[in-house]
């Protein structure tokens, strides 16, 4: 069981996520992390040498909620159909339901830091990385099994698909409504489905 | 002509454009303005009452650009196809060669804006409005003109492409390189054409 020191700085590394999320990793201030724990600057300096590593906590705990929702959408999903339908499932959660509040943290991350904040950017590289890969994968393996196109380029596959989604959360944040999510997930279903090979379609 | 103040204050609004859309509406500050612009605090503040007020007439600028980008474009394309694929460039020189440093501003803007800035948000909502609007404008004529089918939904196919589109200039910054975009802009030739009814395809 975690000790005291280690749920406050869980504590704490959980309310910045929501706010360095919503409101920019720059933006949000120590104060609002204060506020937001009820803590002391002296009692959040205890547990992390700069906002900086604060930051990059913060964005680590939203990107493991995002994670747990892929492997819980994946889990006992076999067919490549369902599978890829399980990674746009927990997308087209985001605008109501966000992992974290503000949206998606790769975006958000990603997004601010491209230009100005290089440890942060590299970060959200990894990941985003990460979950192309894992997509690739998916991919891959229902090539391997038969059920999708042979003649489907993995990594061009990947990248289109994850787009149309951080697109999809984008416009959707922006209007506050979730219709051009629903239009995206709509397109990519149909997608997936004239990805299917003859055998992957019965 | 302009004169010497509208020639100031354009000059600011340009380099607080390139600022802001790279390093974010808050975090770039007055100083950089200053040092970018070679101004005191007091030359800029003659202008604008408000760093808010500069932020919102920087993302105007920017849009501007982009708007001139889509007018180029487009002039002379009468087709669907070469309508939509011009859109299509617009984007695609983006991660290469921006309208102002720092990617797309919609997608700069919205996603800092989102939670946290209103006016900015609202703006870059009308801004995205409207690029919607232009494109569901560019696909009605071409189902009138019997070039698109004519069972494509509109709003539909405008957020998908969209999507696609800022999700792609994400995916290309994040990782510093074009290819994410380049197979996104595949795909979306590929799947104008699909758009095409049999007379639209001749």
């Amino acid at each position: 069981m975690a000790n005291k020191g280690e749920r406050t700085r869980e504590q704490i590394v959980e309310k910045a996520a929501a706010l360095f999320n919503q409101h920019g990793y720059h933006k949000a201030s120590i104060a609002d992390v204060m506020r937001a724990t009820g803590l002391e600057k002296g009692g959040i300096y205890r547990h992390f040498s700069s906002k900086e590593e604060l930051g990059l906590a913060a964005f680590r705990f939203a990107v493991e909620k995002m994670r747990q929702r892929f492997a819980e959408a994946l889990l006992g999903k076999d067919g490549s159909r369902e599978r890829l339908r399980a990674i746009v499932a927990v997308y087209a959660r985001i605008p109501d339901d966000p992992p974290v509040p503000g949206g998606c943290p790769i975006l958000n991350a990603s997004t601010e830091a491209d230009d100005s904040d290089p440890e942060l950017r590299d970060e959200a590289r990894r990941v985003m990385k990460s979950l192309s890969q894992a997509l690739c994968g998916i991919l891959r393996d229902g090539q391997k099994r038969g059920e999708l196109r042979s003649d489907l380029e993995l990594e061009s596959t990947a990248n289109v698909f994850i787009a149309g989604l951080e697109g999809a959360v984008m416009l959707s944040k922006l209007y506050g409504s979730s219709l051009p999510m629903r239009h995206v997930t709509a397109h990519l279903h149909g997608w997936i489905d004239s990805m299917l090979s003859s055998s992957g379609r019965r």
